[in-house]
């Protein structure tokens, strides 16, 4: 761990004509932005959803298809029900979106990395803006949920996912926190996900972003066969 | 258990003859309804989710007002965001609702008791209609939730509550029998919530309505001064 090494000497802190000159670029940065999801975005959504059940070896449970999502989704006002975040990366600064909606202003971040990000898929989640190109990294999708004994709506996250090769380097921090400053803003009184139990490196991350982890709720779930006998049961 | 008990002999079931007429009343019928709320029981929701509050000993976490309720509630059209249904109870034939919404058919079903139900706050949870008279009984809120792998919304319920005095009768499984119909006639994929570990009872009710209980998984909760606190975050 790093934390094990020693602190450097404060000799070894470069004097600033040691350091290369302001305006060289330092190391290797990276604009990033978190914006609304559109329509446009579904292909990439897909991808992305399918990417998160692989990695949770739950492709068996997995029938999305971008003809669903896209009838499913975006049928209502960003924030007022299913909404998604978009992680956009670059190396060079990103250019401002042709069209953004009222209800959210982008966030945008720049990161300094020692070396380069290698994405094998920039190619297939790379988006355009003119002659500029971004890459697709993560997203977050989540909708208003509801405490009767706040009396308040709050946000519950259905999905955070940021891909392999862009993970442990704030990215997921980034998005989480965009959803909880936008919670505050709207005057809501909760953030709400889940996480698996034996997942300790997310919940050591979820508590270090001061959330809290219920132990005792347990989630009851009526899907399939048994959802669907309802349909015609004598209530 | 009754199912201990050896079955009657074939004789002890009573010939027609020997039944009471056909149009006496057999025991106590209880007439219930299922129907959605309108800001006019906001009064009664409030009553209802404060003796929740009281059942789960979680006053100190209660501060919802009417007015909290009247403002966050009823802001969307039913089943689009939160929603409530409210069970309604009379001695009587229940009239007809003056308006309904075209989005839900009110659900009638008449139950029999052997001995009449004694409701000590019977005058507290009473609607009229015109000259007839009934009893709000308890109530369910829902809304929509989202699983990407379906690319289907399902439907989550927060609260399913039932006065003490009409409890183990069959109506809690009423109110969410008539979500999970509600989701199947919509093409939803689940209807989910959550329960108590240590409340057997509950888990049991549940899993015979046909629902899983997932035992991986657990709420992450970020609220109060720790989501607060991303108010002014740099993200």
């Amino acid at each position: 761990m790093a934390a094990a090494a020693p602190p450097p000497p404060p000799s070894a802190a470069p004097e600033p004509s040691m350091g290369p000159p302001e305006t060289a670029p330092i190391g290797h940065p990276l604009f990033t932005r978190i914006r609304l999801a559109t329509p446009l975005d579904v292909p990439y959504i897909h991808k992305l959803i399918h990417q998160m059940a692989v990695f949770e070896r739950l492709t068996h449970l997995f029938s999305a298809t971008e003809s669903s999502l896209s009838s499913t989704l975006f049928n209502s006002a960003p924030f007022q029900s299913f909404t998604i975040f978009i992680l956009e990366l670059s190396s060079s600064p990103i250019p401002s979106l042709p069209s953004s909606s009222p209800a959210f202003t982008p966030i945008e971040k720049t990161f300094n990395f020692d070396l380069p990000i290698n994405d094998p898929e920039k190619d297939v989640f790379s988006v355009h803006y003119g002659q500029d190109q971004v890459v697709i990294g993560g997203f977050v999708l989540f909708f208003p949920n509801y405490s009767t004994f706040l009396a308040k709506p709050g946000f519950y996250v259905e999905d955070l996912f940021v891909r392999e090769c862009y993970r442990r380097k704030g990215f997921g921090k980034m998005l989480l926190s965009a959803v909880a400053k936008q919670a505050v803003k709207m005057g809501y009184g909760r953030v709400e996900w889940v996480v698996l139990d034996w997942n300790v490196n997310a919940i050591k991350f979820y508590e270090q972003m001061g959330a809290k982890v219920l132990p005792e709720w347990r989630i009851c779930r009526l899907t399939g066969d048994a959802l669907q006998s309802y349909e015609t049961a004598n209530i």
